[in-house]
């Protein structure tokens, strides 16, 4: 095996560093926020830190970088409230991909790429249309992460669309009925396919 | 689509519920963290939750649920400072999974199943062998969270073990080489297949 010490990985020329570490710790889940500013701009943008941090309430959280970079999702979460969360499925991989480019906030990447926004229900913050879940979310609090300046922000889910082949009897979600991406590191795609699902575990001794 | 309100969630039966909000946000990294107890009991876990928070330091982070439940992998750490990360891998799933059974923090998960304990370095806690990668951490700092009353730990690389067939030249760290497996909600697992790297995307506009 490979050894990288914690000196080696601080002195690691910066395009290796982050492809390393970013991919070192498994696989990551690969979604699209939807947000709109104030003024009626849309975003939606690729994130690989979504992540469930509790079901009752049903939350999840994400990790966003420190402000001193453009962070249009941030801002426009903070201005209205309201957020949507919808898992990349194979056939936009490419599209959601290239959001991860820096516009500016006054262009939409509805607008550059052929994501669809969708509007439903007393949203006013765009889900991507034929993503096969979409899930509706409310801003409830965030952290400022002292070692690195990233904030973890947290909302509860508010409303949930799911595909209805993609849900079990018991609630379980298969994703891979709806062709759902997983990401490798920093730009590796990869469209699992459901090998097992294995027993509730009790102790043998 | 079917379409689940806040309310209908928060009326759920129970398992319902955490298998539907536990798989709706996409797929999950699969990791065992390994600890040891101050009196030298060694401890290993499944955990869905690892999260890369950062790679300037080099930082990975988790959710653990609230104090009321046993923790013994949080108590561990909490008293030794460090711990283990091992990404797991297809021959291992189903021992793996084992490790989310409820055992008194006296008994250790390696000798109920054939998982086995190597240690390397300075640590003394137990990483697990044959991992495809093997991740030393230090503890850094956690957050309490306050909706939930779960609890965000983070931690920095010391050391990285990588078998080296999964380190492609630009430090992508290759997931499917090493087989390692990803998490569908609380029980499903799925060995991906990398499909595809895109370019490092700017605005076209």
């Amino acid at each position: 095996m490979h050894h990288f010490t914690k000196s080696a990985i601080n002195d690691m020329q910066h395009i290796y560093k982050i492809n390393l570490i970013n991919s070192c710790s498994g696989y990551k889940s690969a979604n699209l926020i939807g947000t709109k500013s104030l003024d009626g701009t849309s975003n939606v943008a690729v994130f690989s830190s979504i992540t469930h941090i509790g079901s009752n309430p049903a939350l999840l959280g994400f990790f966003l970088r420190p402000t001193t970079v453009i962070r249009n999702t941030y801002e426009n979460i903070k201005e209205t409230g309201y957020f949507t969360i919808n898992p990349i499925h194979e056939s936009i991989l490419k599209d959601a991909h290239h959001t991860s480019a820096k516009y500016h906030k006054s262009i939409s990447e509805f607008d550059v790429t052929s994501l669809e926004e969708e509007y439903k229900n007393d949203y006013d913050v765009p889900f991507v249309k034929d993503a096969p879940i979409q899930i509706g979310m409310q801003y409830v609090e965030e952290y400022d992460i002292k070692v690195n300046q990233t904030i973890l922000l947290i909302g509860e889910i508010k409303d949930l669309f799911i595909k209805d082949n993609l849900i079990d009897a018991d609630g379980f979600v298969n994703l891979s009925n709806g062709n759902v991406a997983c990401i490798n590191g920093l730009d590796g795609y990869a469209i699992p396919k459901l090998k097992t699902r294995l027993d509730y575990q009790r102790p043998k001794i």
